[in-house]
């Protein structure tokens, strides 16, 4: 269920994509390219993929100079952003509410200077904390366990404000754990692309805890599926769960690893992590009823995909490719 | 009900009061040195109702050097710091973060270092923004409309992070609308001491909308008498309402005055502002059976303190007294 390009609706329409160069950027800037959207990419570096049709503006988002030229005749924002990693946001809280946080409110104030019209904020299941029930729903309270998820719910809760105050328009997608090509294995961003890159270079896995541990995975592109729709719609103010829908444990995602490439993968169990919940799964009820939108690729078929990328030598690919 | 001097369970305690030369401090440290506490005052200005038995310490809650002093030998920290006052915090919310929850995570940081054992966080019940039901109980969504609120629920979040993390063990009080001696009426603290204050100067008073907004106005003696009972007990992760429990009106409150003074005031209406609830009220059963603790001061036996306070000359007193 791609949405395809219409370039009634999107022709002319310029969106900024703040953090683009990232793993995420990697996706949807082609994508958002294809749909005929006039595409620029604001980071503080120059991604390797850069091609023309892509506008590249370098700079810190934390700087409101640089930012102010990045924003001039921008329709929609995506907001992708983020100076810090779940697990390790909690080592310094400080540093998190000062870059990202007032980072993204100095971003905010841009954006209503330079009379935005839509902002598409890239949450995080994060913000639920440990879940009371399973699958979580968009009501379930928020009582994030570390600080990545607190200065999350923290930008939500701006963006109702500058709603209120100032009439920006916004969506705030809360994604599940996301993986798929281009994520990097070397900087602890997702357990499937370190696991496969250490299956394919037969080395032993890592495990904090038994492995019993589910997740809610999400393949990349169904991700940018969802961004691209959220873009399109006219949802704000509303936070809606971007995720598969579905659990998968530590040990299931190895032994479908196992399954694809062949081969055992030995396990080295490290002790358990006090933020490490149980089990989180979202319920996507919302996201098919607002945006239309449901994900299209299943665990196996998106591990496959990872594994194929990286044994043809981890090139860049387009979106469609 | 006011807790009653119980030395063998204060004495040789120590607690330190961040903020404490203002409005609430001024009632809460002699309170706590009657209940027999050893208690410290850290502020950046020097109280003008410093008395022997309260040590000072004068310094700035975002600078870790002066905190690590001030937080030596303490057993219990109440934070009443706030660099801002709730209808003013969304003209800089970024300056509301860097300093109230930047701040607030250093003073947390410093506090795990130097072994304290409990912490009160003041918070607020803008936490909830806009109630759907009326009285609010801490279960309600929290939504707040303005950066003050968001800043207290992300602070909220942190405490929680940092009892899981760190075992520091904290108990967050959702206080509603203040009002009392020693409350000061040019800094636009809180709606009662303006209303006396001009009434006694006949004077008009300007209220923004037609005045029928509900608020939940607490003494704050019973404020005093709540925060006390927290740090005396053993709650742990929890937010507890403290309010009257009870609504009244802009038009009421100004009538009441009007009573108690014997004359009319003139009331100047301006335009409604957006992030003014209609109503809010407090649900304080759960300071009821949590604390055991309830408010004993009405609305009206309240203002007639404050009109005295005010008629007598503004000056300090203690909390006995």
């Amino acid at each position: 269920m791609t949405v395809q390009p219409c370039r009634g609706v999107t022709e002319n329409r310029s969106v900024l994509v703040t953090g683009g160069s990232g793993f995420i950027g990697s996706h949807l800037l082609f994508h958002l390219l294809d749909m005929g959207f006039r595409v620029r990419c604001f980071d503080r570096v120059k991604p390797p993929w850069l091609q023309s049709g892509i506008e590249f503006i370098e700079g810190d988002f934390t700087a409101s100079q640089s930012l102010a030229s990045a924003l001039k005749g921008v329709d929609i924002l995506i907001h992708l952003v983020s100076t810090t990693l779940p697990k390790t946001s909690h080592d310094d809280p400080q540093f998190d509410v000062m870059s990202n946080l007032a980072g993204t409110i100095g971003l905010l104030n841009q954006a209503v200077q330079s009379r935005v019209k839509r902002l598409i904020f890239i949450s995080s299941c994060a913000v639920y904390g440990r879940p009371a029930v399973n699958p979580v729903c968009e009501s379930h309270p928020t009582n994030p366990l570390f600080s990545y998820g607190i200065v999350k719910l923290a930008i939500e809760k701006y963006l109702r404000m500058y709603y209120d105050l100032y009439g920006l328009e916004s969506c705030v997608l809360r994604l599940s754990n996301l993986y798929g090509e281009h994520q990097r294995a070397d900087t602890g961003q997702g357990a499937i692309a370190i696991f496969c890159d250490k299956a394919l270079k037969g080395e032993p896995i890592e495990i904090w805890g038994s492995g019993a541990v589910v997740r809610d995975y999400l393949y990349v592109k169904d991700a940018v599926e969802a961004i691209t729709r959220a873009v399109l719609s006219d949802e704000s103010g509303a936070e809606i769960n971007i995720g598969s829908g579905k659990g998968a444990s530590l040990n299931e995602v190895i032994e479908t690893i196992e399954s694809l490439t062949g081969g055992k993968i030995e396990r080295r169990h490290l002790p358990c992590r006090p933020f490490d919940v149980e089990e989180i799964r979202l319920d996507i009820a919302e996201a098919k009823r607002r945006l239309g939108w449901e994900p299209s690729t299943d665990l196996r078929k998106g591990i496959q995909k990872v594994i194929d990328w990286m044994k043809t030598g981890k090139k860049y690919m387009r979106f469609h490719s």
